[in-house]
């Protein structure tokens, strides 16, 4: 039995495209596959599981050696197992940039496109087959690029991510704007976390100039809801680069509707990135930037010290 | 304008594939693109450029920081010019297995596929827009599918390599075999070669049990021609072996017609190698191995030590 993952902290791309493609390999290539996560889905991808009344898949947290995997939703070894280059790598589909320090065996199917979303990706390398793929499937793939392309307000977003999604949304009946706004609520909805889960829930490890930082992102449609815990988050975020690894933790906090990011402010060395990678200035321990909604896109390119 | 070319050692894979993506780029998708190459081609790239009037690319030697590229065919930053993570890597076509170590600014189109050839993944890529494919750009991708195969021998092959190149020979009017045989002749035509310019003419480096190969490869129709020349050969050995930091070279002589190879054994580690790694008994300098024809599906993944 093959398992499909993503990555880490599973957002609803990471929950949702494993399920679609254990589907695509079970029931369409006749190899017999389930979906994993490695962690926790956040609030959002529960709800999308809930509303497309599909089971949350097992977590697992360790891989047998020489155990048959497909990676998606990522190509980076730091949010994978430890031992994944033990594994036996079958394929991997993503949409980032190559890292580079995954390794296989064997030639492999590896589809790497510059996309906004895994689920879009797959939509084309299932092609024809798409008219036996049940609603529950078709429901996760608009889910997985709404929530990537927050709703195609993202500069990730491509054309073809959106000619899906309507296509999908279409098909299955669905107010687009409706639905994406029940999806947003949820993932704003953070009051059950700690301070430092709402760090650690989406966020990268980036280096520039010598310096590590835990690069985290919330999208949220409250963002007065994460403001208000703006003391208690600074207090946390020591422990939590720590815990990483990392020298601190950034935090920008994109508010969906208004397209705009605020990036907490605690030291220094953060104000001197925000307004060197910006070019902003900073005064108290925040400071908003206008148009920036995607860390792949517009926050780690954008990154100097 | 983006320069697409393959590996370091050019045969007619690694010099037709950049061809035919440069055409696609260019005439296609309206990006300006021109293929190049890396080393000087084999003798059998150089016949099949002849044979479809394909002027021979420039080689370089260097890339200039931030240029844009398309890489072919490999996926190996030791097959690349040594700054290949400075260049702006744009897409990646291959066929061989993830080595890792390439890294990329951005998400990119990567497609890796565990097919014989790399032109036979592009075939696919282009899709319907093959119906515009000039003869030659036809030619190049049947030359390529039949050199990797060799004319479906390898085990690599699959059933997609062989129906593409079964259509591209149907289509061009060409005798498939009269064509391969051909080609087989010009990779066979060794003599102007010194025995140093034989065992780097595609030798892949492998470590194993502590200790790394320069794993060469011929592949001929004449195979006496070469054996004949067997001291010289081992006697060329220990430079080509120090030239690329590897401890010893093992040379593998393919027998295209007889499927077959023979591997020369001028020491005790090569001996011990050979025995352990295909069961056999060495007497004497070399020992057939009936059946072997791919270093990377029968020779890479059976190597101990």
């Amino acid at each position: 039995m093959i398992k499909v993952f993503g990555h880490y902290s599973p957002d609803t791309d990471s929950t949702g495209s494993p399920l679609i493609w254990a589907w695509y390999l079970s029931e369409i290539e006749g190899t017999p596959a389930k979906a994993v996560l490695l962690g926790e889905p956040n609030t959002e991808a529960k709800f999308v599981l809930d509303q497309w009344q599909v089971a949350q898949p097992e977590i697992i947290r360790e891989l047998a050696e020489g155990e048959p995997v497909v990676i998606v939703d990522t190509n980076n070894p730091d949010e994978l197992p430890a031992n994944i280059n033990k594994a036996d790598i079958r394929a991997i589909i993503d949409h980032h940039k190559l890292v580079g320090g995954l390794e296989t065996k064997g030639p492999i199917n590896i589809t790497i496109r510059p996309l906004a979303c895994t689920a879009t990706i797959m939509f084309n390398l299932i092609g024809k087959h798409m008219a036996q793929a049940p609603k529950a499937i078709k429901g996760l793939m608009l889910s997985c690029i709404l929530s990537d392309t927050l709703e195609f307000r993202s500069p990730t977003t491509t054309d073809e991510d959106r000619a899906v999604a309507h296509a999908l949304a279409d098909e299955l009946g669905i107010d687009l704007s409706e639905y994406a706004a029940q999806m947003f609520a949820a993932k704003s909805d953070v009051s059950d976390f700690s301070e430092a889960e709402l760090l650690k829930m989406d966020a990268k490890k980036y280096a520039v100039g010598g310096k590590t930082f835990r690069i985290s992102v919330l999208e949220t449609t409250s963002p007065d809801q994460i403001l208000a815990r703006k003391d208690a988050l600074v207090a946390a975020m020591p422990g939590v680069a720590a815990e990483d690894g990392a020298d601190e933790v950034m935090l920008f906090v994109i508010d969906i509707l208004k397209e705009e990011a605020t990036l907490l402010v605690p030291s220094d060395t953060i104000r001197q990135v925000a307004e060197k990678s910006f070019g902003v200035t900073v005064e108290g321990d925040e400071v908003v930037l206008p148009g920036v909604m995607s860390r792949k896109k517009q926050i780690i390119p954008a990154l100097t010290l």
